[in-house]
Order: C-alpha cells, then structure tokens, then sequence
C-alpha cells in the first residue's frame, strides 16, 4: 500500500494531536483527582502507553507513524526516508503536538495556550532522556527487524516503563518536548528547558541507530 | 459465518448490557472503596477497557459488536448495513445499556432505576465528546482497515486513554449516555445534560466518518 | 498432542495452586500495603488477571485449562470431557485451590489453615456470581468458537473486569470459593457463605451454556 | 538467524542493565511521588512487567532474552545451550544488572553505587523465591513448548503476578538479586540477604526443570 504525502502528513499530525492531547490532558485529569503524585502519574502513563498502541497500529500503515523527530532522524540515517519528506514530517509533528496540547488545555477549561513553569533541568534529566530515546529506539528497531506487528505494543510499553525508571518520566520526543511547553500543568516543561531535552533527544538518536543496527544484524 | 438477525440483536443487547453494567458497577465499586477519585476512575477505566476488548472478541463475528448508535451509524455511512438493521440494533443497544444500568444498581443494592444528578454540561464537554467520538471511529476504522483482528484490542485502549484526557471521560457513546442517567453514581449524568452529549456523539460520526475513510484511502 | 490423564490432572492442579495462591496472595499484600481498598482491589485484580493468562497460555493445552468446577460442567455440558475425567479434574481442582491457600498464608507468615471471618451473603452477592459466572462463560465459549487462540486473554480480561463490577468481586469459581474460605485475609470469605456461592455459580453454567451455545451458532 | 557470541553478549548485557534499571528506578519513583507502598508497588510492577516484554520481543531472538542465571541454568539442563557460552552469559548479566544499578541510582541525582539496608530474609521469603522461580520456568518452558511467540508477555505477566502474590516481591533471579544489593532504595536487598536469595532460586530451576520437562511432554 502507497499513500500520497498529503495523507502521511496527516497521519503524522493527527497523530501527534492525539499524542500530545493525552499526555496533557490525562496529566491535568490526574493531577485534579488525585492528591497522591504517584496515582496522577500512573493515569498519565496508562493513558499514553494505551493511545500510543492505537495510533501506531491505526497511522502505521499510513506514514510509519513516527509521530516524533527522533525516530524520523534515525529512519533517515537508515536511509528508509528521503530528507524533504523527513523535514516535513518533522513540521507536521511539531505543529500536531502544539495543537494538541491546546485542545488539552481547551478540554479542561483552561487558557487555552500558556507557557510551562515546570522545571525540568540538570544532568540526571539529561541522561534520562539519552537513556529514554535509546529504550525507545531499541523497541522500534528490534521489532523492526524481528516481529514489524509487535511494533505498537512494544513503543506503548517500552513508554509505560519510562514514565517511571526515568527521573525525566521520558519525554524522548522533541516534539512532545516543545509542545508540553504549551501548559502549565502536570505533565508541563519549561520552555527554557526544552532545548535542552530536543539536542539530547536527537543526539542519542544518532548515536543510538548504527549501534542498534550493529546489534540487530544477524551473521547470516 | 452468517448470523440471523435474532442473534445479531441478542448479541448487540448483551453486549451492551455488560458493557454498561461494567461502566457503572465499576464506578460504584470504584467510588465506595476509595476516597481518591483518581483511583475510583481507574479501577473504572480498567474494567471498562478490560470488558471492551472481550465484549469485541466474543460478539464481533455475531454483529460486528457496535454496542452504539455513532458506530452503528458510521457503519450506515459507510454502507455496510441496511437501515432498518441499524435502527433494530440501535434499540437493542439502548434497550441493553438500561438494562445494564438496572442490573449494576441492583448488584450493588441500590434502587433499581435512579436518575442522577452528575452535571455533566458546558462546551468543553462537548469539545470533550466531539474529541472521543472522533478517536473511537478512528481507532474502528483504521483497524479494519489494516488490522481488524486488532479492534478489540485498539477499542479497549482508546477508551482506557479516553478515560483520562478529556474533561468528559469520553462517554462516545449515545446508548451509554442515555443508560448513564439512570444510575446517580460515579458513572452518572444527568438526563438533562444526555441529549447534548447524544447530539454531539452523532455529529461527531457524520463528520468524522468521511474523513477517516478518505485518509485511511490508499493510492492503490 | 494428546497428554495423559496424570499430566492432565498434574495441569489441573498446578494451575489450581497457582491461581489460588494469586488470589489470596496479592489480596494479602495489597491490604498490608495500602489504607486504600481500591487500591487494594487493585493489586489484587491486576495479579489474578495476570496469571490467569500465563496459566491458560502454558496448561490450555495440556488439560484445557478449566481450574475451575463450572467450567469443567459447562464443558461436560457440551460433551467435549467425559464424566470420570470430569470428576476427576473437579477434585484436583479443589485440592489444588486448598493447596493455594495454604501456600499464600505461609508465605505471608500466617498459620497455614486458618477459616475467614469476611461475610459474603445475600440476594445481592448471589446475583454477582450469576452475573459473573456467565461472563466468564460468555468469554470462554465465545472464544473457542471464533478465536481460541485469545481465549487466555479473554479470560485474564473478563476477571479483571469482574473484580470490579460485581459486587461479590466474581469469584465465578467453586474450588476458588471452598479455597478461599480457608483464608482469613482480604479475599476470604466464611465457610457458610461460600456454599450458595457454589451452587449460584454452578447453576448458572447449567443455564447459560444452552443459552450460549445457541447465541454462538452461525446460520450455516 | 545466528547472532554472533559479541552481539549475544550484547543483548544479554544491555538487556539486564535496562531490566535491572527499570526494577529500581521504578522503585524509586514510586517510593518518591507516594506515601501509599502499595501504590508504590504498582508502579514498580506496571514498568518492570512492561519492560520485560519489550526486552524479550527484541533481544529473544539475538540471544534467547535470558537476562537470568536461573534460566540460563535451566537451558543448560535442557542442554539448549552449551557450558562456556552459559558462563559467558551470567558474567554478562550480573554486569549488566551492576550497571542498570548505578544508571538507576544516577538518573535519581542519588550516590552511584550504595549498599542496600532492606532486610529480605527468612523461610517465608525463601519460600516465596521458591515459588516465584518455579513460576517463571512454567511460564517460559510452556510457551516454548505451545506457543512460542507468547514468552514475551507471559514473562511480563507472571512477573507482574509475582510482585504481588509473593512476600519476597519476586526477584527469581540471580543477577538482579546480586545488583538490587547496590541501590539503598525501594528494590534494595541487603547483601547479606542476597546469597540465600540466590541459592534458593538456583536450587529450584534445577529442580522444576525436570519436572517442567516431564509435565509439558505430549504422549505422541
């Protein structure tokens, strides 16, 4: 199956629509209910893993649903996507995941575009986002290699873990990273802390894919 | 496999039955164990996207497992039943989700028929239900598409996310809506604010079904 | 694969063990861990589900993975087991639940045979495990005949909403309800209740498997 | 596919670091964000049982995914994997599992390398090992046997079980007992606990082999 462009952009950002919208609004929900950090966060995380699952399987088919610059660069290094589809790939992501994180805002009755006062800086936050894009560049490229339907459920659980052996809960998307800087709320990032986040992303994506490569490569 | 029609409607009817006698009985439970309500919603969330998935399993084959009129309707859109087999299912379907509402009030001894007087009302509600309708139909179809024996899996899932990112808990659902305001307990809603919620859920599938089939289209 | 009766009932009762021991297992480590029930509940319900796809995974195949009174009757009801293996497998499945309770209590450091105190009685509770009871059922037969490959995650699915949608929290199970009664912890439940539970569950499986049985039968 | 001892290595190296990561920074952050254990728990348990399946569906087929002297041990009794390469394995792990230790403690802003101060001893924890080993070879010797392709998720399920319906939270491993000694955290083990730990579930992977073996052999 060939799909135009004009359909794979969409893919790519109603996807990250729906991407950003449940990160932010599933955060705001469990941060109103809940006075106990740990239950708000375990609703964000099962609210994500379950919606990523469901937007790989349903845009998969259609652009790859990458959804996220990072994995977009590291298919373009594997030279499995041409650069001017990879750079609009990557503005369609940006641009869902801004959209989606004002109808979260939208949905639950707040402004519907602010600016994050969440500080998330340091090098732990760092590193955990090196070690958070490389988990998730694992899962893709191994299932990738070995078993291509798993690849939704792998993404969905290799985040659920994230959200919670990461010290930064794994954003490991730059363009998650940009668009949580668009709500003060749970799941918010300070727009000075963002860069930060985008350059270590795509930094270990680099570095990550010929490694991954060399790993998954069977002798024969 | 063919199925008679009076299978097809006892199967849209039980279904419908246990899928609201799970949203409901759940909540209850939910509500009287915890003083946290981000732990009632999800011990709600989980039974409910846990029944989905074997509801779909179980009665998929019988009667495609609708359990609701928008997706009984996108199915009339799309040509695939006749109208006066979507008006038999839409009946069964109400007529089930009530008596699922009576059944989860009597398990928990509470009167049998109550109308609650959960507020549910305002635009970022219905922005609310427009939002998951919409992800609903695009999980359905783009399963279908390229995966139908997914759609359990990926109905469970939008609705477990569902739950959690919008301010509505994404009802998505007319029979639900209406069978909802017959119980006054977590799961509630009140009957006047059920028609707009219906409105909206219908609106939402006449929009979104010629949209999801136009990018779910591939060139060839 | 054709496995011996002393294999298959090696399965019955392994199974039985483990089950049980889930059961009342996580329901001990939930209540030390947690003021919340829910909470609570939770723990309990994601461990029983759990397990139960593990166990029907790997026994499913060696002794159809019954564990359970009613379902070996339905199963007889549709004379797919004969009667002495029927009796059979009932008595390793009531062992093996005793067995369970047992382990859980001394793992937990409890005396190893102890008699619960927790009231489980009236018209309320029972209906829960008609309710219950045909669930399961529904969820198991379905599966058979349209998927038996999702049969094991079916059922982990079908109890997990059970747990909380009935409000007897669906023991849908005789051997599990006699086992249970020798546990004086949070999912016990007194030896003169769980008699009625007993024969609520068993009559159900009666009835609903003609029922089911006829709702499942394609035209041609 | 054949992989190459180094990659083998690799993935049983990189493997336990990411499993042993999980185990403990989850346990971290749950232990940070809530005042509820059980809470707690569930987070530990929802991200060790997630990650255990990413790590399976994509290094399983490179190295085996043992990331386990105990299963190691058990394939070496099945003779499934020869001596030297089984030594190789457990030195790669119990490195592994050292240095998923310290990333944890690091991605925490906390000292690299501590020594556990949770006691975990006496006959009902060892018992507990006992049974949580001899689950996870059930698991992973009956989906070998049926269903190959379901040891990914049976793994992540029977552990998830474990966390919960044994007292010991179930480590039935080896190399994760050995670098849960080197966090002072919520998964920590003092490391005068460790050795019985290690012995229990070493001794019971010999034992439940054979009779693992025996119970899931078909009579033709």
């Amino acid at each position: 199956m060939a799909f135009s462009m004009s359909r794979q952009l969409a893919a790519e950002f109603v996807g990250t629509v729906m991407l950003v919208g449940v990160v932010i609004g599933s955060g705001i929900m469990g941060d109103a209910l809940s006075s106990d950090d740990a239950v708000s966060l375990w609703g964000n995380t099962a609210a994500t893993g379950a919606i990523l699952v469901v937007l790989i399987l349903i845009f998969g088919p259609v652009s790859g649903a990458h959804f996220n610059p990072a994995v977009t660069l590291a298919f373009r290094l594997r030279k499995e996507i041409a650069t001017g589809a990879a750079l609009a790939f990557v503005v369609a992501q940006i641009a869902g995941g801004c959209a989606g994180a004002i109808i979260a805002n939208v949905m639950f009755d707040l402004p519907a575009v602010q600016l994050s006062d969440k500080v998330r800086t340091g090098p732990t936050q760092l590193l955990s986002e090196a070690v958070a894009t490389f988990s998730l560049l694992a899962a893709i490229f191994g299932c990738v290699r070995f078993k291509p339907e798993a690849v939704p459920y792998a993404v969905g659980l290799v985040i659920t873990a994230g959200y919670w052996w990461t010290s930064s809960t794994s954003f490991a998307n730059p363009a998650v990273a940009i668009a949580r800087t668009l709500s003060d709320t749970f799941a918010g990032i300070r727009p000075v802390d963002a860069p930060a986040f985008v350059i270590v992303q795509l930094l270990t994506a680099a570095i990550a894919t010929p490694l991954l490569m060399w790993l998954f490569k069977a002798e024969d």
